[in-house]
């Protein structure tokens, strides 16, 4: 039902990798990771008995869920985790079965499944938004000396260069880039901070346990579990949407330049019409503008989300759940539309 | 990966029903309804040749649509009717694939199987209400007259009768019920409009053939196509919005109440947590909040859509279609969880 | 520093008549009109000693408030009245300072001050609409029968005549003054409830008292106060932007058609330029595009109040103070501004 | 009528310093630095007549706008600049009047406006949340050694040291003065594109213009002017509502932990009730969760923004100066109210 993975609608609107990255699938296999990688740093560390790590490790690395069983029980724990555990236990011996988790709470499961994948969404955005500037770039070569009548408050002003115009495109996208590593190092930590966030049960081995695990998971150990401080998430939320708004302008500048009266800009590919086969309709660009508005408003769902009561918020951390993948796919499709629609554009020039 | 579609997430956000009925297969099925609708009443009045509409009719009530094929042409068309004709027109004969869509548009097609699957949606969610209120009268009539302790800016104020809180808990449902008729009667309506929505192919037939087709369609015909007149729709985002909103309430309620050091509230059904076994969490009740805040959002969406440029926008289009459904699908799940919410309860009282 | 008040941005964007129903002072003197009513009402039906009604409607209707201290006071307790009320008792003899406010609460007087306020809030905006709809029907009269050119997707599609486009801007905004008797009813209730919501103190007279009240004030009474029901208040903002997105909806297509490669509407008013005297820049119509996207963002506010907690939420109640009052004024100025733009503009036609 | 300039409500939710320098005379106080710069610059660079540049900084150094003017004209243009610039000239002799404003636009005069002002609130809230920070360090010093029970999706989950509870308020407020540098970086540009963006009538002259004026007037030069790249007020607008949003996670926990039943946490200070004099309401802590939402919500503003068409976008930029200025005060309240109620709250202990 959802755009982003519609039987038609994703075609336009969904971006099949980052799906993939953040699915329910993709979800599980990192929260079995993550117990995999605690059984080890624990046992390292001698607070598991020997073996534990290895034989749990072991055991999730071909583990298949059962789905529907997941599902029955997360609608009545509102989280997968105590299901996912049971699942798990059922194929381990007695001894491993109790060294799983120790410890840990649900949100540090949950929450470095989300870190780990985050840090792949954010390198595929990094690189799309490396391919996109790029094409900005052999367009300015191609087009930017070329003059085009610049608009002011929707109103014909004065002749300008194409390259001026560009550069208004490029240039923020180039500092979204800039931004990055910023974010990425904000999103990409381990949490573990058991049930409430001091990691009480693992005594002064805590911060040898998570420095183990975050090797273990590419990730980088944060001085406390981050269970209730989102600002790292909101953080990459606003960084989403500052990208698909820079497209959106992009977008929205191609619009209409495209219109046939202004007719500043030809589109080799458009959208065709049921009832009007001589139109050329601009549906990429005018994705771009409805992506750019769609994180904008979700941009707030994830703002709203810091406001996390107490040591753990059900409610806010559901509503991140509502908002954040969306709000990374469709930032996935408006760099792919952006890439084929910069490919696909030439400036006509006025002179 | 949407949470309404999730392999596990779903059983908490999730409604299978509406989820259906909002489904790409439910939207090609009423698409196809369409087609038939306006070919029967097209040949009623005169405007294609004697047969076509039968033929037409029963083309489309087999057909079965090559998914893949619709969705790589969406992508390009923006929308999926132009690959959806030609797909159909590839199973008639020459008379018939001519006579298919005659005078019609794409945002006909769409926003009428919109229209016609809103219906279903909005009579679902009313029945839930419906049910909903009842559960309410239910618990009214056991524990209303218990005394509990009202609490006012997050403070215990004076003693209060519970059947003073569920009423406030009751009648802004009750009056959402109320509201539905004017909601149902602004979405329920055919859009027959052609290329710009003056129906000009169809010669003085227009309000003719919108009349057959609105009652083959179980719809209203109205005086024009609504292709940018969105309040309709807007107002259905407010009343799922609305919905969700009071729900949300009860869910705020419930769970101050169900906090131990309160324990005005005693939940039989709740959420285990995977390090926590003493805890019973009060999940369907932050569900309702989390959903609460999602539709609230959500709601920005359709109401920036009523911008909607000259004939047809469609960035203003795509972006209700990214919403909208979603909006639908978190209102039905909430009604389901507030239903199983308010069955588990029972109110402790002071006295 | 608010646009709406502002020393030079409230030419464009404010609303001198909606500002002052909206202000401090208008907003004390309904306070004090409740107080007076309720007196009157207590008095008559024997809840306080004989004349202390008369005193203290006396007192109120000449009462200069220390705006100072009330702000000092507002600060510390979150609501003004109970700084009012101690102003109030300073002028009042001992019996007369008991009576007043006698079974009542803050939210009590302030949601009726707002209840009253918003029903001429509301008569004014639905003047305007009339107003706005006979220009529009007076454009019709005039230029409706010349022919334009539609444009689908930003596309120039087929010619269409005036009278349509028209129509598609005239038709939602009589939709909402059909809209508006249901939105004046929920709005337009007397909130007496005392501190818990359940008028505890006035025995078995509340429902007379109240009847008396909402008489003297103008409003309906209601069963039960509303404290925490606000659905009728996120009716109003839905309402007031669903007349602000559909009078966005006309300014974005004024706009596009008043782009001199369009060259389709002239504006016999516009805006000048500091740098470029050839231009007129159709800043009404850009102005109604900027207050639907404010009005459509402030909407979320009035819709995350809905999560009202318990019996008083100071989170939520502060939160609809910092939206509702602004969406009212934009509504106005979108109202104002679009009455100038609708006279100021002529169809040119292309044939 | 706003609350942030409100007789009474401006004490709860109003900062007067921010106010001050987002005022409209502040506004225009740095406008007229930006000509004075602009006139020195110009005649460094040859650019205007010699003497011009201090005849024209003489006279705007004591000019006083006629602001009911500026409102009729602005209400006409949608800038202030052509009215502004007319009041200027009319003090200056025509040499002088001719070289005023020259090469530049009026996004240049606001935009700079706004960037030199931003920095200013963005030290006065980087001071602000120094002091906040230095209030939980006393708090915690003090208090940081007892026990509370730590709550999990609202139910009391296991003890904890009071010092991780402060750890989390602390840490996000801590990674907000860390982003402060990159942020004010990207706000503290001198924007300066002349009409169409391109400094067109500078010649060759404009970079050395542009590196003059940024050092005049306390900022950096950009490569070109951002008049349609939004990123960087889109960033700050992130920046405030992660600020307000984090408090309001601190405030949503002192508010749960204030609730006599849980009496964790005892406030010295706090709101009085019209109608219960027993009680103490946490109504700073209540004000920090409405303006985290506040702020999530307007931020949605600031991001929809970006779609800034062409080269100038009158509806977008209006809209920015409806949503920036408001969020900017929210968040100096914030930050005061925070402050206020670190230095009124003790934790209990529950040993």
């Amino acid at each position: 039902m959802s755009v982003f993975d519609h039987s038609f609608l994703s075609g336009l609107l969904g971006d099949d990798r980052i799906s993939e990255m953040m699915s329910a699938e993709a979800g599980i296999g990192a929260m079995l990771e993550f117990e995999a990688a605690l059984a080890e740093a624990e046992e390292a560390e001698g607070l598991i008995a020997a073996g534990c790590g290895d034989r749990i490790s072991a055991s999730v690395s071909d583990f298949e869920p059962d789905y529907a069983a997941l599902r029955d029980e997360t609608a009545r724990d509102g989280v997968v985790v105590p299901a996912l555990l049971k699942q798990i236990r059922a194929h381990l011996d007695d001894q491993s079965a109790e060294a799983l988790h120790f410890g840990a709470t649900s949100q540090d499961v949950i929450d470095t499944s989300l870190a780990m994948r985050s840090l792949k969404v954010i390198d595929r955005l990094n690189e799309g938004l490396e391919k996109v500037i790029a094409e900005l770039d052999a367009l300015d070569s191609r087009d930017g000396g070329k003059t085009v009548m610049a608009h002011t408050r929707m109103q014909a002003a004065l002749p300008v260069k194409v390259s001026r115009k560009i550069a208004s495109w490029r240039d923020p996208l180039v500092r979204h880039r800039e931004r990055m590593p910023a974010i990425r190092g904000q999103v990409g930590v381990l949490h573990l901070g058991g049930p409430v966030g001091d990691l009480n049960k693992l005594g002064d081995k805590g911060p040898a346990v998570a420095k183990r695990m975050a090797k273990l998971l590419g990730l980088e150990p944060s001085g406390q579990a981050r269970h209730t401080e989102r600002d790292g998430l909101a953080d990459l939320a606003n960084w989403l949407s500052l990208i698909t708004g820079s497209l959106g302008k992009t977008g929205a500048d191609i619009v209409l330049f495209a219109q046939q009266e202004m007719d500043e800009i030809e589109l080799s590919k458009g959208g065709g019409s049921s009832a009007m086969p001589h139109k050329v309709n601009p549906v990429a660009a005018e994705t771009l503008v409805a992506i750019a508005r769609f994180n904008a408003i979700m941009l707030t769902g994830m703002h709203l989300s810091l406001v996390h009561e107490n040591e753990r918020s059900g409610s806010a951390w559901t509503l991140e759940w509502m908002v954040l993948p969306q709000m990374m796919i469709a930032t996935g499709a408006a760099i792919r539309t952006a890439d084929q629609l910069f490919q696909s554009i030439s400036f006509v020039g006025i002179e």
